[in-house]
């Protein structure tokens, strides 16, 4: 096993625990080796680099998605309950989506934020129970 | 005028100064008020806003111009070199760009680490001169 | 409150009753200030410039959203009750959306297509009862 | 009616049977014509022309709608079917898919992924039935 | 020939005079019948239809181009220029494609704006002659 | 070296000698082990993947890139010469990007046609010289 698919590996556990094996589960049969491969080129190559730090790679990202629109909601909302972990306030998810009603547009941006305020009430949940 | 339009027109002076004048001179004749308007919404009501660092603004703005691509470079250069001033390291804004290639794409990514290396270039001149 | 938040005050209760009251009640928590943005700068600042009928940004709405994609479609449903009400006939909606097809693509175009038959139906409903 | 109209209708017919009265029944009462012209167009002048496979146009499609993003989603599955009966193997329309996480991103790829398990999975209860 | 192909050509002749011949000549040898699809399909099944106005046409084409960014400057700027012919100020046409800032982001009206810009000093230039 | 990677390498060097190179000593000063994530990923973990033949890969790039416009011009232009390598005629790849109006608009497909031809048209100044 390579280096980067063992740093990977770690970070992709500690991040989305079982996310490799669901894949291979879900994938796998028709793309073997695809899990891997997402476990070392997306943690190991990209998220686990030093140079950033893991809290601006998510505003990073959720930027990006936001941007994107919302054929990436599924993304978006594993990415803002990412960044909420690694440290960002909701505000500063709220104001980093916001933003991009310049970049994106308003319904992209309207958009985004629906998708946080669903991960929001999610963490409310969980809180109470 | 305004109190959003006033923190607006003090920070762009700040961030890009003469910028107001430069858009009222090329589109005034044609939008009378657009360029009031960019400086009321974009500085005013986005960039100027409490919640989130000026500098962790500039990583969502340049993670979503790359992920957007290339129609969006002359943008994108404006906002890499925003971001140095406040206070991001050619590493930060190369590795916000190249993590952008899992959500726009190899061509993407690679195209605004050109526009980096086209911005540090001038700054690299600037600094001998 | 600046003229354009005024204009734009009257443009979107005329519009859209209701929506800023509605934006703040939903987003304000996190985003304070943001209804008053979008009031000020999508109609002070936007729809309600002269220069364009109003009924002619409507064209030009419906025609974006299609192209951009479904990821928009609640906001381009809003946007062809819109266009009804500022006197795009449905006809007139059909082929804006349809003319799309040679810039987005069918599928975009198909997409915006059946978005407006619901809010169609939905007339066709409200004027029943 | 004109040679392409002809060879489209043919093509149509063979490969969406119902296609052409399906769409003029929803949209013929404001597009008139509009059905016709999908025929003509996209498949008499599109799919119809001889110098690429069948089998490889729909490779070209497949991969362009999961680029494109998840609105494309209902004519991504409709063309992973129509792959299928050209003589695409689902082993070759999942690398299809995947490849496409170097142009459009992960989030893109992922999600037309899904498509195609969706369509498999009807492939395997229809086999059943 | 068919109607459509008929009245394409008649509407294409009239608007970009010649452009069939080039694009048969450009693009033909690689694809015999194109140039006709084009006239077919986007003057006589699109452009030509009754229903909708050519200068409300050509609100729709500059909104999309505007809104889908930069890489469509070419066939921008030709609408823009069509649209000027079929009717449309050039205010008008600074508003289409202002608006599009609350739909394709800031950085795609400003680009849009600027070939604009270089149509109607085109114009100006022509006028002098 | 993973086995990923050496196959990657193989690839690479084979389709474009020289690329990992070219990568590192372009951008490697800001992102050590980029180029090498490129050969692992595109190459080990892609395009030499079994499952999809290399002809059948280019096809789909080549539709993607053509569908996401013209922001991928010199990736586009890059994987028409690989193509061509790869064994796809000039009429294939004409039809491949023409077929693409129907996805990604007609401006889109107009520009990738474009590329095409500026690639032929290298191609049959090297075969003179």
């Amino acid at each position: 096993m390579s280096d980067t698919t063992e740093r990977g590996r770690r970070m992709s556990e500690e991040l989305n625990p079982g996310m490799e094996a669901a894949l291979d589960a879900r994938y796998g049969h028709l793309l073997p080796g695809m899990a891997e491969g997402v476990v070392d080129f997306a943690y190991g190559r990209q998220y686990g680099r030093p140079g950033l730090a893991l809290r601006d790679r998510y505003i990073a990202t959720i930027a990006a998605l936001t941007a994107l629109g919302g054929q990436t909601r599924p993304q978006l909302k594993v990415n803002i309950a990412g960044g909420r972990k690694a440290g960002l306030s909701r505000e500063e998810i709220a104001e980093t989506i916001w933003q991009m009603s310049l970049y994106g547009g308003f319904p992209a941006a309207i958009n985004a934020l629906n998708a946080a305020l669903e991960v929001f009430e999610e963490e409310d949940q969980n809180a109470q129970s």
